[in-house]
């Protein structure tokens, strides 16, 4: 079922020379197919179609493009377990695992499918006419929401379903009205394959123009290809900080720039106030350890900083945290790169001035992430701008503080998160309550007790941040409101009735929410 | 009652030594007082006091926020005819005029108060947790807009009170929680001293914090220090291409990268179709000479470019356009800068080849700037970018098309447009519907007839559009949706109902519209 091609558009494409292979990093094995990078003139083709099919794909109705994204899902299920097996190859992640990014994947695209039925993304505003005010008589304006373009999407290593080929970004995307072009992640070719031909499939049985969807293999060559094409008009990326930074400052370098969406992660801070704190050290201990080591600690809101005041209870949590955590098996991570970069990323952390490790400094070899402890002082943290930076893999530093206030200077320093948490009794939110304050200006999401790991795909989710955690801190890469990232607002000024989108048309024929001269309401213009 | 100091939040402030001086452009005289440019450590104190100001002006409720964007009206209101007289003296334009601009900046003013007490763009969304869900509980989660931090303001010189120190950047930041720290004009420095007490008198009134508000004055230095400091977190920016893309620029260069709004302008480009072209050739000459002509076409929605086919009515229209225009004395323009830059940047354009200027290209001097019309052919356009740049002051060129299809190549070959018009018959509409398409695909606002002059304040204005229109097309810089510019979302994740902002409590104390599991209500969480 694996072409290893390239989609430019509906046509398999293998002009290239160059080949990439994909691999088992659990073994080091490498999977047998031969999977080609696409030459500058298959990326070319495939933003020019990508452009042509916006002329017809922006027009579809929403009802049609909701029945598109449903069908998308409905051929990602169809690929079944050889899906799932693929993806768990090429990850290391259990299948298990694929059973419910799978089912994550193909609820956000009937979510969006939802969302176009809803109407409310589409931000209707109606100013009607006054034709005899003074000095000047008042135009009629309809305001709504049109499609940018073509998108190019980058998809994430940590999530080769949800954040990948057919995930967020690409369903937002496609739902706004825009053709997608996938730079397929070299971490899973095989799994990008499979779900780019289900989403070919929809693409020919909803009968959308060819051009809509398209993915093309290669390296960064090829993403800065992508980038810097004049026909694309947005971009949306989950990754590294510094990947995600190279394409916001090359898309801002274009002669026009445009909008680019990365997901770079954080370290989301957790902040352990003391009555809660002292009122059970073990169980939040427990907690926070498995929450490190959940799915070996590479997740973009893995817990990579604990904030605590010294105390009995601190030394209790970090010595349940780390015997726990110390406890826990090695497991394999996402690929060799992945692997490298986190030993070698802990290694520099832990070699700096006043970083203790509890426990092991161990790499057990065969790309397997063994989860490891350490603690700073606040002072040392504060001075210590590398301290702050993330560490993607099981690895989490107790930050000790003298008091509740150095906790809070420690909030004031922190940079950009999408999360942040407090773990408190409400007596600890009232007594210090500037903390969670302080903490709220740096973080798309703040939590009460919990742990940040575990993002609710919702209306009300904000996954996104202040810088670094995104490039854009006004949207968010989940839930509903995703979809307002690839789309822009247009008004139209006294245009007849009956040439105006239909979501504008004096009788809402949509039957959407719409506000008219100011009022949320669902009637007619009268 | 003019300073010519700095306001470093409640402080006047003048401990530099470069001085700026006001001129008269209509009689070329320099007004008596000393303006003080900022020296670097004012302009950072003005950052620090607008930073220690956030942390409690974001916390101010929505209803003192109105009352205080209101008490910035009237006291502007209260200025009299001392603002008026010395906006007139500053910019050139009529008295008259600022009569008008005046009552446009206090509605705007108390518009964005109507928009705090509406709530509706806070966009809540809460989704109610469900603990019994399996395989794990959904939590409760509840998103809310909060500011991003002080915001720099550069106003516009044509629009020295509406879009300026007090105007729609200014009063959308405030309105969203954010400190504004303004670069006052420099061709306005006396209008803007003038306004900037105005807004510290309401600063001091409603017991708003020190740091709220803040002028600087100086020259491109002070600009980049704003953009450059670490605690400046937005900018809103109204003025030419060049300083706009400067700004943007330096934005994104920063370590941690911001927003910034820029609204650079465009050329407006206008279709007139056959059969409304021919309908009344000569009637349609003198609109769009008079829509060229408002305000010196000293307007960003001036109309710089007039497509039609080459035909006896479109050199009916050519005739009585440039007749009309020809007519029309010369007025004196904003300052000596943009009147030497009209001169010299027409002077460009009409002697690329194809260009024939319909009148004579006379400058009266004085800073007067006299309308003039030009003709060039579609291929002559569609191959010479120059001619695709705009011309700010009263000149237009009309472009010759050989066909209907040489129109839809135009459309299909402009930058980005903040308006875009078609002068058009349904008749035109249903047999050229592909103009509009095209043209739909560049604008931010899209005309059915009449002239693009004439901005509407309201909700379904789309002041703002693809690059260079503006930096940021997804943006208004006029009507209620600005506000959104200098906002971002938070989500709240099961916190206490009684800690949450009012707008999240259970039990809706604010009475706004919220989106409750995905259905909007006025209702209460139950």
């Amino acid at each position: 079922m694996i072409t290893g091609k390239n989609y430019i558009g509906n046509d398999a494409s293998s002009n290239g020379n160059e080949v990439l292979k994909a691999y088992n990093p659990a073994d080091g094995s490498t999977f047998t197919e031969d999977f080609f990078a696409a030459t500058p003139e298959e990326i070319n083709a495939a933003v020019e179609k990508a452009q042509e099919a916006f002329g017809t794909y922006k027009a579809i109705s929403y009802e049609k493009r909701a029945q598109f994204l449903e069908t998308i899902a409905e051929e990602i299920m169809s690929l079944g377990d050889t899906l799932l097996e693929r993806a768990s190859g090429e990850s290391g992640l259990p299948l298990g695992r694929f059973q419910g990014e799978r089912g994550r994947t193909c609820n956000q695209l009937k979510m969006f499918a939802g969302v176009l039925r809803d109407g409310s993304w589409l931000d209707v505003n109606i100013d009607t006419a006054i034709l005899d005010r003074q000095p000047i008589p008042k135009v009629d304006l309809r305001k709504i929401q049109i499609p940018l373009g073509p998108v190019a999407v980058f998809g994430a290593s940590n999530f080769p379903l949800a954040f990948s080929t057919a995930g967020g970004d690409t369903a937002s995307a496609l739902a706004a009205g825009n053709p997608v072009i996938v730079k397929g992640h070299e971490a899973h070719l095989g799994t990008n394959d499979l779900v780019s031909q289900a989403v070919l499939r929809a693409v020919e049985k909803c009968g959308m123009p060819d051009g809509t969807f398209s993915m093309v293999n290669g390296g960064i060559s090829a993403g800065q290809q992508l980038v810097k094409h004049p026909k694309v008009k947005a971009v949306g990326f989950t990754g590294s900080l510094r990947g995600g930074r190279a394409i916001f400052d090359l898309a801002n370098q274009r002669p026009e720039p445009i909008p680019v969406y990365a997901e770079m992660g954080s370290t989301n801070p957790s902040f352990l106030m003391p009555d809660k704190l002292s009122s059970d050290p073990e169980g939040l201990g427990n907690t926070f350890a498995n929450s490190v080591a959940l799915g070996v600690g590479q997740f973009c809101t893995s817990p990579g900083l604990l904030i605590g005041v010294k105390s009995t209870a601190l030394d209790q949590f970090i010595e349940t945290l780390s015997k726990n955590l110390a406890a826990k098996e090695a497991v394999t991570m996402l690929n060799e790169k992945i692997s490298t970069s986190y030993y070698a990323h802990r290694g520099t952390i832990i070699e700096q001035t006043g970083v203790e490790i509890i426990g092991e400094d161990a790499n057990p070899g065969s790309n397997k992430g063994k989860p490891l402890t350490a603690k700073v002082s606040a002072a040392a943290f504060l001075e210590n701008p590398k301290l702050h930076e993330e560490i993607f893999g099981p690895f989490t530093m107790v930050v000790a503080c003298e008091d509740t206030s150095e906790m809070l200077a420690v909030a004031n320093a922190m940079h950009g998160q999408l999360t942040g948490t407090m773990v408190a009794t409400e007596n600890d939110m009232e007594k210090h309550s500037e903390v969670a304050d302080a903490l709220s200006v740096k973080v798309g999401r703040i939590l009460f007790n919990g742990v940040p790991t575990g993002v609710e795909v919702c209306h009300s989710m904000q996954h996104g941040g202040p810088y670094p955690a995104s490039t854009d801190q006004r949207t968010t890469s989940v839930g509903t409101a995703a979809i307002s990232r690839f789309a822009r607002p247009i008004s139209y000024q006294n245009w007849p009735d009956h040439l105006l989108p239909d979501a504008l048309k004096n009788n809402n024929p949509l039957n959407i929410w719409r506000t008219i001269n100011g009022t949320l309401t669902k009637a007619a213009v009268s």
